[in-house]
C-alpha cells in the first residue's frame, strides 16, 4: 500500500463529509486504488471553531498548504473565486494534484488551470463542481466524448428546484417558499447565487467548456433568476401540461457556435426532467450518436458531493501508484457564443388586456407582421373589463418574438405584461 | 497529429456503427485526443457479404489482426465467448489496447483478461459490454469508486422492456408481443438470450464484478425470464399501482457476501425506473455516500453502442498520445454469493382457490406458521365456485415465502398458483 498525502482547503459542509467519506470508506479506497490516505493539513478560516478531526490538523495559511513538499494532492473545497484560484495556481505549480469542487473557478479560470495541470503532468479533477453526485463531468469528457452533443439541459440548482417545486405542489409564493427553504437550510440567507441563476450559470458553463472545449466567457451566459415565477404561472403552466424548471442549457447553434443560456422554462410534463422535485438535480443530454440520456440524483449536500470530491480523489490515487502522467484533459478560450436573439424555441406568454371586441385580432396581427406563428391562444375575462389571455407560440426567432412583444405590450388594449418564458424539451 | 492503428473484429450493427461514428466525428475525436484513427483491418466471417467500408479491409481471419504488429487498437465487436476469448487474449499478449462490447466475455473472463491488460500496460475497457450508450460501467469503475454500492437495480434488456412495455399498454400476450418484437427486429429468431435473462445476467454480474471487486461466477446467479409473466399479471400489477420489469439486481447481503439476480419484479409506478418503457434501458444505483443516482438511455442498436465503443476508444487514444500505462483496473474471483433463500423482500402471488369458507384463513395460517406477513389480499369469485386470490406480503425472507407457498399450494382448498413474483424499489 502506497501512502498517499492529502491536504485540504475547507472543512465545511463538502469538507467535512469528504473526510468522512475517505475515512469510512478507507478499506475499499485500499482495494480499489492500493494506496492509503493520510491527511496531513486541512485550511480553514477559524481556528477555533470545534471540528471533528484532530485540531492539529488545522491551519489558517492556505498557501502554506500549497508550498508543504510533503503533499500529494490538494482537495479545494472552499469555493468562490478569490483565493481559491491563487491557491490552486500555486498547488499545481508545486506538483500537487488538484480536485475541486469550485463551479466558479473551473467556470471563470478553468482553460488556464487545467492547462498548466497538463503541462505540469498532474491531475485537475472537478466532477463536484457540477450536479453534486451525479458523474455528468467525467461522462462528458470520457464516455460520451466520441459524440457531438447537439444539447443539453440540467436542473443544475436544488435550492431553485426545491423552491419551484414548493410553489408548484404548495402554492406558496415565491417569498413564502424562499423564506422556508431558508429556514430549513436548503437556501442561503443571501440567496442571490441560487435564485439569480449565479449557480446554474457557472455550472452551465463548465459543461459547455468540456461539450465545446472552449471555455466560456461569462458575460456571454444569457442568466435570468426565478424571482419573477409566480404561482399563476405555474398554474397555468400545469393546465397546458407544464412543469416550470430553472434550466441551464447549453446547445450547438452551428458552426463552431454555441449558446448557453440559463432561465426558468415550461418544460412538457411528458419529458422527464418535469419529474426532477424537491432538491434533486438531473441532467438530459442529447448526442448524435448516443441519443438521449438523462442522468438523475442529489445535487447538493455533503455525501453526494463528497462521492464526487473522492470518486475524483480514487483516480488520482490509482494514477499515483501507477506512476502516471496525469490525466487533465484541457479546452481553450475562445468560444464563439451566440445571441440569445437568435435563440429558436417556442414561448409562453400572459398578458393582461381590455375585454373587447378586437383585442386578440391586434395581438395575432402584430405577431403575425413579425412571422411569430401561434400554437394556443386563451383569453378569460377578469373583474373591471379585463382579461387574461394565455398563449403559447410555435417556434420561432427570439428577436422576432421580443420584436412583436415590444409592440404588443404598447397597443393601448393591453393594459398589463404579465409574464413570458421559453419553453423547452 | 498521431496515428493510431485499429483493428476490428465485427462489421455487424455494432461494428458498422462504430465505423462510422470514428469517420464522421474524426475531426472532434482528433481535437479531443490528439490521434487520428485509421482503420487497418476488419476481421468478418463471410467476405461476400456487401459492406459500407472498403473490401481491401477485410479480412476472415481474426488471428491475423492479434499478430499484425503495426496494430495499436483492436475494437472485440463479434460478441459471444468463442473465438473472442481467444482472439482477445492473443491481442493482450500481442500487447494491443482493446476494447470490447461483449457482456459475456467480461461476465465470463474479465478477471483474467483484465489482469494480463493490467500486466501487459494495456487498456481494457468494456462501456459498450452493460446499457449501450449508458455510461454506467465507467462511473462504476471511477467517479462511483468512493462509495460501497448497497443495491443496483437495472432494466438492462431492451428487447424485454419492449414486450412487457407492449403487454402492459397493449394488452398483448407474451407469444403475440414477442412476435412482433422479431418482426420489428428487436428480437432475434432465436429469443432465448434475451426473453430467459441470459443477457440480463452477464450484465448484472459484469456490474457486480466491478462494483464488489470480484468476478461473479454465472452460476451463482439466480435467473429468470420473463416467459411466465401474463396479461393478467401486468393488470393486477397495474391496480395495485405497480409496473412490471425485467431486472437486474446486484445487492451487499453483509460481510462481502453478494448477491446477484435477474427475474421480472414488481416495481412501484412511484419508482422512477417504473416509467422506463420501450427499448430504454436505466439502472439506478444507491451507494453509502451519493444516495439514489439514476441513469438512463438506449441500452441498444448500433448507434448508441457505438457512442460508447468510441468512448472508450478516445481513453485508449488519449492514453497513448501520453505515453501512459494502460488503466484496466483488476478484479479478483472467488466472491461469495447469497442464496437467493436469504434473500428478503416482498412478494406478490396469485392463487386460484375453492371460493368457501376457510379458504383465506387456512392460506394465511400457513403463512403465519412461516413467520410470512400479509400487506394486503383480496378475493375474487371465478366462474364454477372458485376465486382468484391476489396478495402482497410483508418484506420476508425468500426460503420462508417459498416453504410456505409449498404448504399453501397442497392445501385442498388451493386449486392452482397461478403466479409469483417479487417486489423491488
Amino acid at each position: 500500500m502506497k501512502t498517499v498525502r492529502v491536504g485540504m482547503l475547507g472543512f465545511g459542509t463538502v469538507g467535512e463529509g469528504t473526510y468522512r467519506m475517505v475515512r469510512d470508506n478507507a478499506e475499499s479506497i485500499g482495494r480499489r486504488t492500493g494506496a492509503c490516505v493520510e491527511f496531513v493539513r486541512i485550511g480553514v478560516r477559524d481556528l477555533d471553531k470545534p471540528r471533528s478531526a484532530e485540531a492539529s490538523l488545522f491551519t489558517k495559511d492556505l498557501m502554506d498548504i500549497a508550498d508543504d513538499d510533503s503533499i500529494d494532492v490538494v482537495l479545494e473545497l472552499i469555493g468562490g473565486e478569490h483565493p481559491a484560484v491563487e491557491v490552486v495556481e500555486r498547488c499545481l505549480n508545486k506538483g500537487k494534484h488538484v480536485v475541486t469542487a469550485n463551479k466558479e473557478l473551473i467556470a471563470k479560470h478553468g482553460s488556464r488551470l487545467i492547462s498548466l495541470a497538463k503541462a505540469n503532468h498532474l491531475d485537475l479533477h472537478f466532477e463536484a463542481a457540477v450536479g453534486g453526485g451525479i458523474p455528468v463531468v467525467q461522462a462528458l469528457k470520457h464516455q460520451l466524448a466520441g459524440n457531438d452533443v447537439i444539447k443539453l439541459l440540467g436542473i443544475l440548482n436544488g435550492t431553485t428546484n426545491h423552491i419551484l417545486t414548493q410553489m408548484a405542489e404548495q402554492g406558496r409564493s415565491f417569498e413564502d417558499a424562499l423564506r422556508e427553504a431558508q429556514e430549513a437550510g436548503y437556501a442561503e440567507a443571501d440567496p442571490t447565487n441560487d435564485v439569480d441563476g449565479f449557480d446554474t450559470m457557472y455550472k452551465s458553463a463548465v459543461l459547455a467548456a468540456i461539450v465545446f472545449g472552449k471555455q466560456i466567457p461569462l458575460e456571454d451566459v444569457h442568466r435570468e433568476g426565478i424571482r419573477s415565477v409566480t404561482t399563476e404561472d405555474l398554474r397555468f403552466a400545469d393546465v397546458l401540461g407544464y412543469a416550470v424548471k430553472l434550466l441551464g442549457v447549453v446547445e450547438q447553434t452551428g458552426d463552431d457556435r454555441v449558446l448557453v443560456r440559463v432561465h426558468p422554462a415550461l418544460v412538457p410534463k411528458s419529458h422527464q426532467l418535469a419529474s426532477v422535485k424537491g432538491v434533486y438535480n438531473a441532467v438530459w443530454v442529447h448526442g448524435d450518436f448516443v441519443g438521449d440520456l438523462m442522468f438523475s440524483g442529489r445535487g447538493a449536500g455533503a455525501d453526494p458531493t463528497a462521492s464526487a470530491v473522492v470518486g475524483d480523489l480514487v483516480d488520482v490515487l490509482r494514477n499515483i501508484v501507477a506512476g502516471g502522467q496525469g490525466s487533465a484533459i484541457p479546452y481553450g478560450t475562445g468560444a464563439v457564443v451566440s445571441s440569445i436573439d437568435d435563440l429558436q424555441t417556442r414561448y409562453y406568454l400572459r398578458l393582461e388586456v381590455m375585454d373587447r371586441p378586437g383585442t386578440l385580432g391586434q395581438i395575432t396581427t402584430e405577431f403575425g407582421l413579425e412571422g411569430v406563428g401561434l400554437a394556443s391562444m386563451e383569453m378569460r375575462p377578469k373583474p373591471g373589463g379585463l382579461g387574461e389571455i394565455v398563449l403559447l407560440t410555435h417556434t420561432c426567432r427570439e428577436g422576432d418574438f421580443r420584436a412583436s412583444l415590444a409592440k404588443i405590450t404598447a397597443l393601448p388594449v393591453v393594459s398589463k405584461l404579465e409574464s413570458w418564458m421559453r419553453v423547452e424539451g
